[in-house]
């Protein structure tokens, strides 16, 4: 049996919460079925100790016994490993499935990030900067629409490459990213309806929620 | 054996050339030294055919036998799995090798290709657009030099990450970049000092001058 245990801050303010990245390792786990522990790392202080398991100080990591893994693709991978509720096991299926977990990160995320990071701090709207990031995203969501209009799942069955992808896209769609994008925001609405997705999200809250009390907040 | 066929534009103007991302999979196979053809697709009609393999309209797509893939990271990811010049075999190296992949793009290219964007197109520097993405990427370089600064390459030895991680740096490097990031700059300096790099970057400068050529340029 792997001996999984997932690491994310043991605070964060309100505004991320719901989205903190150690989302998408627990809708992995809970798709899966895997048994693991939720562990703490400072939010205030990321030190030494936090930089040796993530050189960017960031969350999640995962440890599999005395294996450490950051970055959610990179996590998401290895437990696909691990089940194949999670990643198909035949050869085609993998390849199809990885490719979507990249494309998740690397085509939409890298589209989607600079989007809904200028509407949330309110980045004026009038500038080539924002025409240049607006006009990304959308030439993404355009050539996704008739993917998922054509698909229940990335890689036919469910897979990490869905829990990446509808998680990128749910940020965007919170701020009103994907309005013409009726097959994307049906994806989005098909993805996060899982009980996988509930139970991921309301254990982040309630995470979150319990370390406002030891805070006395 | 694979059977291997590389697919990239047929023609791309002056300016991207020795960086589309064709580049990233012929270094990785000069390194494996596994034989591979180099096919075509339209670069001035993206039609079906195009996006049935690669649903963005972009390139570069690699077969092996009847599996297509794209996506640069999950291409040299399947290439990892066929070679262990590529991909450390043995469980802890290959999740090390795997996070910095996803580091690489995830972490370093997410900001770096918005960094990169906005000095190509010379967007205004006194706007919290630029300064946004100008602190993203700093903070990212701030993380990365000291990882670097204390190692020759990111999973101990070179591997697909540094493939990655090498290309994504050196397109900010062209644009100076890495300035007050020494080990970076060094690491890149290392990584395209390598001749699987020279021949492929040769390679792919070859292709489009072919293609130059044929349209009578």
């Amino acid at each position: 049996m792997p001996n999984l245990t997932l690491i994310t801050y043991d605070w964060v303010p309100p505004p991320p919460r719901g989205y903190v990245r150690d989302l998408r390792v627990r809708w992995a786990l809970e798709e899966a079925g895997l048994p693991y522990r939720v562990a703490s790392t400072p939010f205030d202080d990321r030190g030494p100790a936090h930089l040796a398991h993530q050189p960017f100080g960031q969350v999640p990591w995962l440890t599999d016994g005395d294996i450490s893994i950051f970055e959610s693709g990179a996590i998401l991978l290895h437990l696909g490993g691990l089940s194949d509720r999670l990643l198909p096991s035949d050869p085609r299926g993998r390849a199809e499935a990885t490719e979507w977990v990249f494309g998740a990160l690397n085509s939409v995320e890298m589209a989607s990030l600079p989007w809904t990071m200028s509407k949330f701090m309110k980045h004026p709207s009038d500038t080539a900067a924002w025409k240049f990031v607006d006009d990304f995203l959308k030439l993404r969501l355009m050539r996704l629409e008739p993917v998922l209009a054509a698909r229940e799942w990335l890689a036919g069955t469910f897979s990490v490459a869905d829990i990446l992808m509808a998680d990128v896209l749910r940020v965007a769609d919170g701020f009103d990213g994907l309005a013409d994008s009726p097959a994307c925001r049906a994806y989005v609405a098909r993805a996060t309806g899982r009980p996988a997705f509930a139970k991921a999200h309301a254990d982040q809250m309630a995470h979150f929620a319990a370390a406002d009390k030891a805070r006395g907040m």
